[in-house]
């Protein structure tokens, strides 16, 4: 149970950092930030065909960062429930304890700079 | 000058990312953050091959977060000077500005509701 979840936690961010990995991915998500958009409308300033850019609204769709829904003739995309913060926690969990090491490492320099002088 | 400057923070975004969305890389960086290894050290909880094993670190340094050094017939690998802070900073700004959109949702439903008492 506890390695079942251990394995879904390490699932969900492969497939949350594989989908940040993109730029277009990206610029669709700072996009959906400031509103819903329509598959066509998200196209229009990548100069991508909508194949295109469906493949990258399914990768986002997949690590539950996008939802989407059909209306009427058009699929209507908005910011889905993703988890974002596992990612940022991750990240700044190894962020933290690598300056720590930084931190230690400089005060060894200066502990045999002023040894010296 | 400034479009080289963003293309490069993009591509920045990009190696890292998907740097990150591999648990064995993430291993290999957690298993870094406690001091350096050797391709041996690191390889062995992963029951990897060496080839596979020095696939993922090259990987990790194209994204420079980690560095190699040969030192006599090892090779020693170490946390390197990765950009996580872009990778944190841009996850970071994208989930403010959608718990916003949330908050202001909230405040919507919660107005509707109160008029309806």
């Amino acid at each position: 149970m506890i390695l079942n979840l251990m394995v879904q936690y390490q699932e969900t961010l492969d497939r949350t950092f594989s989908a940040l990995s993109d730029p277009t991915r990206r610029a669709i998500l700072e996009r959906l930030g400031r509103g819903p958009a329509t598959i066509g409308e998200l196209a229009e300033p990548f100069d991508m065909s909508l194949t295109g850019l469906k493949k990258h609204v399914r990768v986002l769709e997949e690590a539950d960062l996008v939802t989407t829904e059909k209306v009427g003739r058009t699929r209507e995309c908005r910011l889905g429930p993703g988890q974002l913060e596992d990612a940022t926690r991750w990240i700044e969990t190894h962020r933290r304890r690598w300056e720590r090491r930084l931190d230690r490492l400089e005060g060894y320099i200066e502990k045999k700079r002023s040894g010296l002088t």
